[in-house]
């Protein structure tokens, strides 16, 4: 039996344009003499679909895609992820489910039986566990089809009091098919393949696991679709961060001795070069499904609009981004500078818009209402403010989406103007702390200076008063990013940090800030997800609250 | 056996308040021969304490404040919600969990069986549901303790395939406690009430219900605690919007024949009245969790922004509240003179600041990058921009919170300007659509006339433009506000609403609106939620999509 694994980037709730990249595949896949093709979890809807699978006109055009796509499945059969109704009484009205199609039917369904909801999952929301277990039977093959994390539960911290294979293997089956929507971080595939092959190991099964690939705002999928052999070797693997199509024979998968082809494109320990890869993928997508093309963003000189604007010139083309850079009277002369080599390096289109006029209008207007207090925090806001007004007036003018450049350090901290330089429709950058963000643009600069060497090295600052530095208000970035680490993505308290050798202060500093600025937060654009604990859908908190600050 | 209901503000993650309001409860009932004194669901830490409980510390802090209030226990019980930690091996870290503490002691602990994941709720995202079902002996009475949602898997679509009741009722018990924390919409106390009377109705035994009172950002709830008698008559219920404790003796509860006390304050019926009254215990607690004392506005003229002020003026106190008439060129007269007019009823400071020099300043920068393209929506936006920008100024330079005036039809269909008027810490309005903030105003003017009645009857515009109103680009609010109740709280399909007549041409409009705005309702503030489907937290929708758009 020749099965194919199709790698697709849908979009949620296009259902036209899903049908049509799924009908390609089986046509394809047909075409090269494939049995079967596999798609991913919810390949119907896009993933997540979220709220739209309350509405019953979205599960309706659910079941009309799936019928039109059985149609197709004559000489072929599909396995295919989809939200089916719930037909019992009891329990919530979905299931998440594959269906079976074969001789231009639905043969049978298979719902998920473990429903993630931690972090950016939500699946408990909609979806009814699965309590019968059933496989399929096609050529003379016995097939456990397994939905995501139905195969997640197999480590030493069981999140769930069951483990599906274990009521699948008593029917016998010899061979496992995953299907996925498992989102990328920079960790992710290892510990994929990790849990893989664990289960591989454990139930002595070849396995055949297809993942989507491709952004849906702020989550991205990496591909990285995978065949394993019953020894537990990774023997085929499709593409990262690409749409792919692979047929193997499962003849071929159950002989195999060693590991027949290689593509692993990337490793886990190239966390840098998957962040950018991931980036490039996400700011493209968002654009692409949005049916925009063109970015603007403020260039200051410094170091998170530079790496911001060469990851959206990688994503758009260069000439679809648009840096606009907007002097004061506190930029160094060095950031028209800097910023300048930038553009000419990318030989992307620029201008130079100051801010001046704007900001003595404001003084003026402000100046009878401010009782003559002093320079301060407030006129360096206005600044950042008038920046997001003159950039969003371009983006309307022009039709671009304005691209933020927040990194996740200052996103932490509130070290960011709200409707200032926090604007945007994308954050590129808000989930790469800034000590990452130089590591980007070494990595973006280790063939030639693409970023000029002096953003790279000279002190950040924001150069919104006279000889401003980051580090005037924040610890030195090497220590911040570390107890925002361990605060955010391992979620230790203050006394951990304190015991592991922070300083107290620092660490009580710090820990308010992040807490006290969840309302900043709160009005942020999306993040591209590059880590295990993004600001946005995966990290939910009280912003009223009272909590280590 | 006397048992006191203590209906409580908690304050989210703020413990040492927290276990203060929790121990002079527990000594005031003392002293008033109360035998129990029972709190709601998870009073220990505030609810949602959300990702705050993904924390080991903040687990470790509700532990700690229980075995300090369980030492207060001397001469009184007490039943109280917290998170406490799951000791299997399986499932996941946490139960949502009653302590029932005597003797200066912790008794027992009884797990929630039935967790919420739906709309505002993410319960199933920290609590593993319990499975052991036991109740509490004490004073010769038997006790089942639930916790909110156990009692609400009684109607006809069970969302849950159990019944806790089912299982505590073989142990006999002679009364039901069921502590929550149940938010406020509209409906809510109505729905509540039946659900009670129904579980009361099948099983035969009188019902204490101990909900939370006041607002955790967006989240508002209105207390209402309340007995029942084992013939399914509420016969003593607590105070609406406001802490309270009342001691009932259980013997009079099961002998009671007729209703002994009626307090109730309001009925569902009384729709807005009930929105009124929530609102403004929303931006009162907002601000005093927050440790702020002054709002700010926009003072338009237009009806949001006159209603948002009096309900702020009725929350912080008149003095309080500084409203900010920002005209332009195109403000008609009547702005002026009816925002003028209010402010004078209300006695509230007011500035009056031109936005003309900061407009034309923009205009100057801005000119030689428009390529002379016309007068549009851009302009339109920078004007709304000025204005968030000179608010926030404000805001910044002397400690307001800015409100957010917007109403949920505008915010439903993306009629705002991003980073302008869609600019606040708060928004009070987000969840009430045009056309009851109309009703709203003239509850407030029911006595006599605050806001000015011109506000009410002019048509509604923006003034961002010469002649402009709102229904140059929407259809009239009341055909609108049908159709976005229909779409938002009923979820209906496009096909639904043209069946049951609106236009098609205008349903699709519509929808398609709501769905491509997605992106900036994603950046509002927190809205106060007082529908059965709010933006915010309650309603999770992608941002790239592609369905009904």
């Amino acid at each position: 039996m020749k099965i194919a694994l199709a790698q697709i980037n849908y979009h949620i709730g296009n259902f036209e344009n899903n049908i049509k990249k799924i009908t390609n595949a089986i046509t394809y896949a047909k075409q090269q003499k494939a049995d079967l093709v596999v798609f991913a979890e919810l390949a119907i809807s896009g993933y997540p679909p979220r709220d739209f699978l309350e509405f019953d006109d979205f599960i309706e055009k659910c079941k009309s895609a799936i019928d039109t796509i059985a149609k197709k499945c004559i000489g072929i059969a599909a396995i295919i992820g989809s939200p089916t109704k719930n037909p019992e009484e009891k329990g919530k009205n979905l299931h998440n489910s594959a269906y079976f199609l074969a001789n231009g039917r639905i043969v049978s369904k298979h719902h998920k039986s473990l429903l993630p909801n931690y972090d950016i999952f939500d699946e408990y929301r909609y979806f009814e566990p699965n309590r019968n277990f059933e496989i399929i039977n096609y050529q003379k093959h016995k097939i456990a089809v397994t939905i995501c994390e139905d195969l997640w539960n197999i480590g030493d911290d069981p999140l769930y009091t069951i483990n599906p294979m274990d009521e699948l293997v008593k029917h016998q089956p010899d061979i496992i098919i995953n299907i996925a929507a498992s989102p990328f971080d920079y960790d992710q595939d290892e510990k994929r393949k990790n849990i893989l092959i664990q289960n591989v190991k454990k139930y002595k099964l070849p396995l055949l696991y297809v993942n989507h690939v491709g952004a849906q705002t702020e989550l991205l999928f990496d591909g990285g679709s995978m065949v394993i052999n019953d020894k537990g070797e990774i023997i085929y693997q499709l593409d990262y961060f690409k749409e792919d199509l692979k047929i193997y024979d499962l003849k071929k998968i159950k002989n195999s001795k060693i590991p027949i082809s290689n593509c692993f494109k990337k490793k886990s320990s190239d966390k840098i070069a998957l962040i950018h890869d991931a980036l490039i993928m996400g700011i493209k997508n968002y654009f692409e499904k949005l049916g925009f093309k063109k970015a603007i963003l403020g260039l200051s000189g410094g170091i998170d609009s530079a790496v911001t604007l060469v990851l959206a010139a990688k994503a758009l083309g260069n000439k679809n981004v648009k840096a606009v850079l907007l002097p004061s009277g506190f930029s160094s002369a060095h950031s028209i500078k800097d910023a300048e080599k930038l553009v000419k390096n990318l030989d992307s289109p620029y201008d130079i818009i100051s801010i001046e006029e704007a900001y003595k209008s404001f003084d003026n207007t402000l100046k009878p209402f401010f009782n003559n207090l002093p320079f301060g925090l407030t006129e360096e806001n206005i600044q950042a403010r008038i920046r997001g007004v003159i950039l969003m007036a371009l983006s309307n003018k022009f039709g671009y989406i304005l691209l933020n450049t927040s990194n996740k350090s200052e996103a932490a901290v509130g070290y960011g103007t709200l409707y200032g330089d926090m604007s945007g429709g994308l954050s590129v950058l808000g989930d790469v702390y800034k000590t990452e963000v130089f590591e980007l643009a070494r990595y973006i600069n280790k063939n030639n200076e693409i970023i000029p060497n002096n953003t790279i090295i000279k002190p950040p600052s924001a150069e919104l008063r006279p000889g401003q530095k980051d580090s005037d208000s924040l610890p030195e970035y090497d220590i911040l990013d570390k107890i925002l680490y361990q605060y955010i993505e391992l979620r230790k308290g203050p006394h951990e940090l304190i015991r592991s050798g922070f300083e107290e202060s620092i660490v009580r500093k710090i820990l308010k800030l992040v807490n006290t600025n969840e309302y900043k937060r709160h009005q942020t654009p999306p993040i591209l997800r590059v880590s295990t604990k993004a600001f946005g859908m995966g990290r939910r908190m009280p912003i009223v609250a009272k909590y280590l600050s």
